[in-house]
């Protein structure tokens, strides 16, 4: 078992005992990472992009709690819609690796998003 | 090497290959997940609770793709920083299995938001 | 003087009072405004779709502060672009208009998606 | 009439033309909304923050779209809720007046967010 599949577990179990499977509806899922991505948005939105990169331990410590609720939900909508996310991130990367072509968009971000975009 | 440590290497050589580094700070990365959960929310939008729950094969595969972008984005951002993913997650679920407890929120989003909130 | 202006007025002011133009460069307001959004994502995403349309005067409330922290970022983010928000808006919906004729689309988000999309 | 209850009134004519009331539940408006916000977040994210100041007009114009989109949706989403933005958005903002007082938090992102946060 991966990790991610043990959360996923572990997710399903607590909202089972809770009976609060009836509120993880992909579309209500889909919602709560929105809301965690913009409490995680909000972390960093006053900082530079030095600060953002040494934001010290308070900061941190704020970032990767949030990571963490963005992390939970997003393993959770997942296997709502029994999706595979590492597999699913692996195969967009495969499509990346050969859509930008290192030699064709080194050192530029304005040729085309880097990453997914 | 779990298999987020393996996305999380592949994407530091994708960066790294293209002289993307420079545009992967914490808070460049952070808009392009918020970016990326957009467009996964947009797929969403218009569909009923059951229809999110059976979204058909077409739309599941847009959904699959976007939860990739989703969890590269997160990967990526998370390695910046420094940040063990699943730790994190789990450490978040600890806490909300001591705040929510089964017996006093069972059924009901109304008392507590399910999961992080 | 249109009540957008007056608002875009009062929030320059504020911010010069403040010295915080420094800080709300559009990158950093777009990324505000995300998390406004978020909050007020949050508000919504137990909900049913019945209940969405008639939350409650506690609910509502908090909606309607979510809705005036939102429309502040998006005036403040369009002053400091110069962008006119309300010219914007009618050119996107006359666009909308032309793209989505009445005929073709009526009683479907299937064909394609209802507004902007 | 103001400008927003002007937009607000091609809107409400655009869903009932296409019997597109149906789809535009505050819920379902507040996931295209989120999606939107997404696109424009978008548009910044590569950018540096004087980059994001001085985007050039083709990237402008496309902020500018974007911006239009953003503010159809919120618009549509009030109307729907009752709610008057400029009304909602005054309120907020005679808050932040009083609860950041000019002198206590001038120069400084740190003690406080700027405005809403």
């Amino acid at each position: 078992m991966t990790e991610l599949e043990g959360l996923a577990g572990r997710l399903r179990e607590f909202a089972r005992a809770r009976e609060w499977e009836q509120f993880h509806t992909p579309k209500n899922l889909v919602m709560a990472l929105a809301g965690e991505v913009g409490e995680l948005v909000a972390e960093f939105q006053w900082l530079t992009a030095d600060e953002s990169a040494d934001p010290g331990p308070e900061a941190l410590a704020r970032m990767r709690t949030e990571l963490g609720d963005v992390t939970l939900y997003l393993v959770r909508l997942a296997d709502v819609l029994g999706v595979d996310l590492v597999e699913a991130a692996r195969a967009k990367l495969d499509d990346n690796e050969r859509r930008y072509d290192a030699d064709s968009y080194r050192g530029s971000a304005r040729k085309a998003p880097p990453l997914p975009g």
